[in-house]
């Protein structure tokens, strides 16, 4: 048994007094203690740390510790106290600046027991979907209220923001006239900040972009020859609703798309999109529950007509069958994604927003079609309200069919803008800034008849009229819209939308859909590229306080001075740990940081005078998003060669950077490699491309392998993303959400991403995510992470990253093959096997992954970077005892294999082919278990499974059954009494 | 399919208008919405709610809506900013104020995870130990936590508080001498509020309790020949730590017992009292991650060396085996228990703390020994850098062997006591009041360095001597205990405290416990008497804001308005629910307000000089905590009998009340009954008993019945109690907490219970639990809940209740025997039924039982009151769906017996008797798999079992085993390895 004494003290402080906090967050964070590390490093043969990474890191990139150590360590009781001190600096005002944006009100149940549950936070993206079932039922609830409420064919299940979601929209305009019609129609009452993102988008592309008044533009030849498609907003910005079936019919005549930006709370009354005819509609699914968050995350909805669905971006989930024929969720046409098209693909996304996207499903399912729409008629009633009793002061409403905003011209009863915003100021109260004449407001579900009254009395202040009481105030008659535009048909008629309504009811549906899917809360998720490491209550805790999770994005900056100060901190300690100069959390996704830098690069270039460069060399082993991300900042792909022993060949690198010398825009290259390997030439790669004229990209996703220990500038990068959902322990949500902030060298800052709410210098790209911080909110989460562990605990995190990889490998060694390691035959923070050996026996990868399953495990990274292999990354969050737990269960699997291999087991019907086994088929009545093993040997190969085990809840899912027979939404009525 | 429309409209307000809030809770705590409930008054042949409480309650005890309808609903958003403001109200001033309370730092993981978690908050008393085994190995953790500390034999699983642990253990010495011997020291440095506990207590048992110093005392031979035990407080009030081998050894040789209560922190570094002979060992765990919340809910703890272990109080944890073999965990020894013993028992408790025992395992887990050490390291140097600082001021610390407390002379340096006092105040810092001249400090986990110089800094103002800076201090070199206090022995060896320490590891410790428990998150729990309701998440959210949660329950009134409020609004609202005239809120179980109720009925009979009135009268059905509590009170009982129809017999009342009349004290009567119908005589029984010179105590466990439709009052009750922790929707925890508040009628207004902290009139009895209100924290619960249902709500609630229970009534007829229903074939909100006809056939209750667990369902209420019986309560909060799940779960078992009755089944071997089916034994090997049934009938035994099904996690339990070989501790490290 192990001694007692000291056990965590590895990851304490060196000089900890009587006056040192106790509960100092590294000990918490590290699974190994100074044992169980001491344990591994004497089985790889060494006796100290330093010589086991003298090993593993190149030595002429290391770093010294000085790098990281100026970021001291806070206790977690001091990173709450920080924390709260921040949240008082943020005012809270109430905001009714609209623009997409809204107070959500997120009913408690959810709030506790998805938001705030780690059972719903901490999964990945349900690429296992045997163990993922209660996600996927809850997407594809969210995809079948999307297709419903704005009556389109098909939805996926979420996008990064509306902003992104609209250029998506733009590009597969673009796209569907085969890249040759290049004008992209945009209603000047589109949302400014998805105008932003669409010049920046359409820029690669080469679209033009033409923001004017639809109908009008298309008398204009010019437009209406090379129109790809139009953009409309509905209701627009300024809260006008308008009949937009004509222009689409003549948008449809010239052969483009109608792309619909809308919201779901009004298309609950109003006509929706898919009856008008609009192609691709899309929006900010928010204000389903989930808070502002200072701009996020949330997730962006995107439906598409039948027709277009195989071009649709994003991820789509989709109901299917196992191998017992039960039916089973699991991510539909993933052909279309860009982790299999490269660089055929037109877009990046990869992580998008899960989690938001099931708080506004179950938002749905609370609330059921008959509460959404009390909610929209309360909205609309006190919209009605509220102008006619603006207008009885004397102000001018520019808009008589409206939803939830107005637009006031007060110059008549105010004077101006100005002094309307002042009164609000003082109130307390943030109305829209348009311009000195006209103010605008939005309202949602959290305003009550009190703030309703506070609200009209701004308006009568900045007249000096008599304010308004609440008993002064009555019911509109009928709603401010035409009938014209009135919804007539019903929607949400599915079951699981009209049964939770009780809140014990919905408390057991989200337990249930919970307890089907594995997350850490459960057992290693060693999914190689993806750090799934702790996600610490402590960092968690601050994200639900109201003072950071009711704040729109637009507020002024004197109202966010809390949140001002963790992106300072957070962009300092970001720069000092990839050794950058400057850094924008803007982009809201790892392959959004990709794109995001790659603009920059190319701007950079653009402001040398040599915008031609657009050549983008990538090695064969790169993440899918990288040649796309590379496409899409209208680069060109060259492919480089990777050799046998997993290192990039220079030569070919230096080969194809000298042929394309004149165009070369940059390289990227992921360090340590997606192999799992410190490469020796990583310095002599970049070295190659600056000499030949272009920049080195860095995909940071491998990031959690260098802190404090090599960092990215160092290795001869310009620019790198990180993925704070990996290195940063954002929970990943189940699939999002994600922040793939972009660090770069001095010479770049200049074209860092700005913002027209925050915008900074001239030469800024303009905005590629829709709020001026992207996914503001969940920042707390990797500010928290970092100031808790302080440099010296980040660099024991990496270092200890390391150690579990090497002594996984080394445990693994004479099972399995190692595929790459260095020379010294370690491998970084995460390691390739290869099974290519069992395929001549019909064993696949899937196989053995399967029946990890069995095992209560995740299976790690499948088939890539190569197809034959399984990439397992065990973090430094991992105790021993369960790196040893994993490392004894692929042990045992490799027996099971043999078994195989030697004929003891049929090659068709046996432990790994079956696998995984859920509970139903151990439960098959005697006569339909027909398998040549027991039960037992199923469930329960190792005895520490009897104790403690995941269950899969479905058989293997057969995934081409499902993509021929497309089903995305969820049973009908029909269907379910069946 | 149902109509869609107006779905929920039932519970939402008559008269709603637009600008009437949405989230209204009552249509949230409701379960069945309008629909169904008109379904079920059709099936039941109604056509309206009003015709079916006709039948159903008795219409001379009818009351008008009016009784509560002033009550007003608050939407769930309207109640959490009320409840903010109210938070708003409670100062933040930091405490040290000790005297058995502190500010315990809640591990967040823990916070998060358990306290805020329902899946470990809403289950009940794990009765049903195979679907409890998470909570059942936790309690044990607690357990070995206890003995290990203290160094005892055998810990239970919690009792009330401190205060009333210590009145369990002087009646334990009393009753260990068989009632003889009558003396009970109490050392002068015992809490203040335990003596006052101790002198409530000890009246009913005709103790006397002498405050002395316990040595002195038994110089005096009145005492020492008459003596039962002594208490003795380690380390005492005043900090003072003693050595109390000598007394222990003169306590042993008069026959006495050595009652200790102490602190868990402190004996991590103090010899433990098992050591130095204590035979009882106490106190209050909640410095164990558990918040001071005003004064609870918190565990106490209870300890005693082995011989006395069948006379411990509460509840017991052992490990027994299940029918298959493997290790299991259930309730030991429950022969002991109350409701086994009735009045023979000499102790009430009941519902404990298991969810403050379980928060304080976790945290030992969390820390393991090393941690716990460091902490208790930590808090002691603080204490001694106090004490030497203040000195060096020129104050006299009057204790030199201590751990965390000080008590200062402050004259000689600052005058008196409230010059210090003033000082502290002003810093916003509470002293311990003691007199004018001393004041009283207790340090704890909260203290960071800045509070400690702030705190020294009080010193040294009230001083007028120059204020210290934290550079200006240094640790000491050594503890200041004499070395013959120091503990020398290890604690805590056991794997479980030495191996979660990781966040990672703790978090999925956690849930893995909790994946083993049933709760309200998964099914219904339709526990008979004990109204397993929805525990709102609205409700639990401002329990753990620290505004309410960081409260020291001893600090001066204007810091606690907020809390006041809800205590006064809480108590005016329990009035009118009750149609009495005041409330206290102290006592902290169903159990303890019984007994609290009884003490206030003597108290009153003694004002009127009638003192001797001690008879009690008590039906044959009325629950075990009843006869208890009349013993503790001083009470005889007398049984009253029950006719065969279940009402009580009013002719066997009448005689008996008669009979007795000149010594007849009170009458306890539970309405509806235990046998779940509302009796048509209660009136004229109460009025027998007052026409005898008796008082009523009305039994409130079943008030979900009664509101708005009924009440105790008029019935013609004198004094109730109700259980918060049922009707009033406070989450049962897993065993507790509870809240067991008192409502009386004008007269006995002045009697309820006194506190030191909180002083009421001078006719009022001494306190009954260690704080003014109990568990003030979770009051909030039932305050959130009576203000958001309103009056309408709660009475729609009771409505929904009585409906849902004759619906369910009405489809298990023909099924089951309906053991008792009224004249109209009606039952109240619970129903019994009788399985007595299946004994014959060799099946029991628990088969049945058994065998629902595995449809997924906690089964209900078994054997009580009537042994052949179940008690079956659905509640208000259950949907048709639900109830009509329950209802086929029954009926399909009543097939499955109907197999084994007809021989189609054997009698021993059979789906009922091998309940319930673990996931282990459905995966039985083949050849070990040797019953008559198919696993899949086991396991699957309804269609949509197959969709969603609790498992049990081990086979049925062996009660009698664990019993004969009792082991109420968790494996050792061998036993581990083994
Ligand atoms: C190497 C690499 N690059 C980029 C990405 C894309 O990151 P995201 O999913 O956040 O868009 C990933 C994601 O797994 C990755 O592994
Ligand atoms: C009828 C009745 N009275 C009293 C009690 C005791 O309440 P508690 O467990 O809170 O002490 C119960 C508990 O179930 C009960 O059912
Ligand atoms: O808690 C009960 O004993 O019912």
């Amino acid at each position: 048994s192990k001694p007692l004494a000291g056990r965590r003290a590895f990851a304490t402080a060196k000089t900890s007094t009587i006056f040192s906090p106790l509960d100092t967050f590294s000990s918490r964070h590290i699974g190994p203690d100074v044992h169980e590390a001491s344990t591994m490093l004497e089985k790889l043969g060494f006796d100290s740390m330093d010589k086991f990474l003298g090993e593993t890191v190149p030595p002429k990139i290391r770093v010294s510790p000085a790098s990281v150590d100026s970021i001291p360590a806070l206790s977690e009781s001091e990173l709450h106290a920080r924390a709260k001190e921040l949240a008082g600096q943020n005012k809270p005002f109430k905001s009714y600046i609209g623009m997409g944006y809204h107070c959500a009100v997120v009913p408690p149940v959810i709030l506790r027991n998805v938001m705030e549950n780690p059972e719903w936070y901490t999964p990945y993206t349900p690429y296992q979907p045997e163990i993922a079932q209660g996600r996927l039922e809850s997407l594809v609830n969210y995809q079948t209220m999307v297709t419903s409420l704005t009556s389109m064919d098909i939805a996926n299940a979420s996008l990064l923001d509306e902003a992104t979601a609209a250029a998506e929209g733009m590009v597969m305009a673009f796209v569907s006239t085969a890249q040759k019609k290049r004008t992209f129609l945009v209603d000047p009452g589109v949302l400014p900040q998805t105008i932003s993102v669409l010049r920046t988008r359409a820029k690669g592309f080469g679209i033009h972009i033409v923001v004017r008044d639809p109908t009008e533009a298309l008398s204009d030849s010019a437009v209406s020859s090379d129109l790809c498609g139009v953009l409309i907003q509905y209701p627009d910005v300024d809260g006008r609703i308008r009949d937009y079936g004509e222009l689409t019919q003549s948008v449809h005549s010239l052969g483009g798309l109608v792309v619909c930006a809308t919201d779901l709370l009004a298309l609950t009354l109003l006509k929706p999109p898919g009856e008008w005819g609009a192609d691709i509609v899309l929006g900010n699914s928010a204000r389903f529950g989930v808070p502002a968050g200072y701009g996020g995350p949330h997730g962006a909805f995107f439906a598409v007509k039948d027709k277009l669905k195989r071009k649709m971006p994003g991820r789509l989930i989709g109901r299917s069958r196992d191998s017992t024929g039960k039916p089973a969720y699991r991510l539909a046409l993933q052909t279309r994604e860009q982790h299999i098209r490269r660089e055929k693909a037109t877009s990046n996304i990869c992580t998008s927003q899960a989690l938001l996207a099931n708080m506004a499903a179950m938002y749905a399912v609370y609330h059921g079609p008959i509460g959404l729409k009390q909610i929209a008629d309360k909205v609309h009633g006190f919209t009605q309200i509220l102008q006619q009793s603006v207008e009885g002061f004397g102000y001018k409403s520019t808009t008589d069919a409206f939803f939830d905003t107005l637009t006031f011209d007060v110059t008549s009863a105010a004077g101006s803008a100005d002094t309307v915003h002042s009164a609000a100021t003082a109130a307390g109260i943030n109305l829209r800034r348009i311009d000195d004449r006209r103010v605008g407001v939005t309202l949602d579900e959290s305003v009550t008849p009190t703030d309703l009254v506070a609200l009209i009395n701004i308006f009568a202040s900045a007249a000096s009229v008599e304010p308004v009481s609440l008993s002064g105030l009555s019911a509109p008659e009928t709603p401010a819209m035409p009938t014209a535009f009135k919804r007539t048909s019903g929607y949400l008629p599915h079951p699981v939308f009209n049964k939770h309504h009780s809140e014990t009811e919905m408390l057991r549906y989200i337990h249930h859909l919970a307890s089907k899917d594995i997350g850490l809360v459960h057992s290693m998720i060693p999914l190689g590229s993806c750090t799934m490491k702790l996600n610490s209550t402590s960092s968690m805790i601050p994200l639900t306080w109201p003072e950071f999770s009711s704040v729109h994005p637009f507020v002024p900056a004197d109202q966010v001075q809390g949140y001002h100060a963790v992106i300072k901190e957070l962009e300092e300690d970001l720069c000092k740990i990839t050794g950058f100069h400057s850094a924008s959390l803007q982009p809201n996704s790892g392959a959004a940081g990709e794109y995001a830098g790659l603009c920059v690069i190319r701007a950079y270039h653009e402001s040398r005078g040599e915008g031609h460069r657009d050549i983008c060399l990538i090695p064969l082993s790169a993440h899918g998003t990288n040649p796309a991300s590379a496409v899409m900042a209208g680069l060109k792909v060259v492919s480089v060669k990777v050799l046998g022993d997993g290192n990039l060949d220079l030569v070919d690198l230096k080969t194809k950077a000298e042929q394309h010398k004149d165009k070369l825009a940059a390289f990227m290259i992921t360090y340590p490699s997606t192999f799992g390997v410190f490469e020796h030439g990583v310095q002599d790669a970049c070295k190659i491309i600056h000499d030949n004229g272009g920049q080195v990209y860095l995909d940071g996703a491998n990031l959690n392998a260098q802190i404090g220990v090599t960092n990215p500038a160092t290795c001869g990068g310009d620019v790198c993303h990180m993925n704070l959902h990996k290195t940063f322990a954002i929970p990943h949500g189940g699939g999002g959400p994600g922040v793939g902030p972009i660090c770069v060298a001095e010479h770049l800052s200049p074209f860092l991403p700005s913002h027209f709410a925050i915008p900074t210098g001239s030469k800024a790209i303009d905005a590629v995510s829709a709020a001026p911080f992207g996914s503001a909110s969940i920042l707390l989460i990797s500010w928290a992470y970092i100031k808790m562990l302080g440099g010296e605990g980040l660099a024991n995190s990496s270092k200890l990253a390391l150690l579990n990889a090497n002594y996984m490998a080394h445990r693994l060694n004479g099972h399995y093959t190692l595929r790459y390691k260095n020379e010294k035959g370690k491998v970084a923070h995460e390691l390739l096997i290869d099974l290519a050996e069992f395929e001549k026996h019909g064993l696949k990868v899937t196989d053995f992954a399967k029946r990890l399953q069995d095992y209560g495990f995740h299976p790690p990274t499948c088939s890539w970077p190569i197809s034959t292999c399984m990439l397992i990354e065990p973090t430094e969050s991992e105790t021993l005892e369960e790196v040893d737990r994993f490392c004894d269960a692929m042990i045992q699997i490799r027996k099971e294999a043999e078994d195989i291999i030697t004929g003891k087991q049929p090659k068709d019907n046996n432990l790994l082919k079956n696998a995984p086994h859920p509970m139903a088929v151990i439960a098959l009545a005697e006569e339909d278990w027909n398998r040549p093993y027991s039960r037992k040997t199923a469930a329960y190969p190792l005895p520490w499974l009897q104790e403690k085990k995941f269950w899969p809840t479905v058989s293997r899912i057969d995934d081409a059954y499902g993509d021929l027979n497309l089903i995305c939404d969820c049973p009908s009525v029909e269907e379910f009494e069946s």
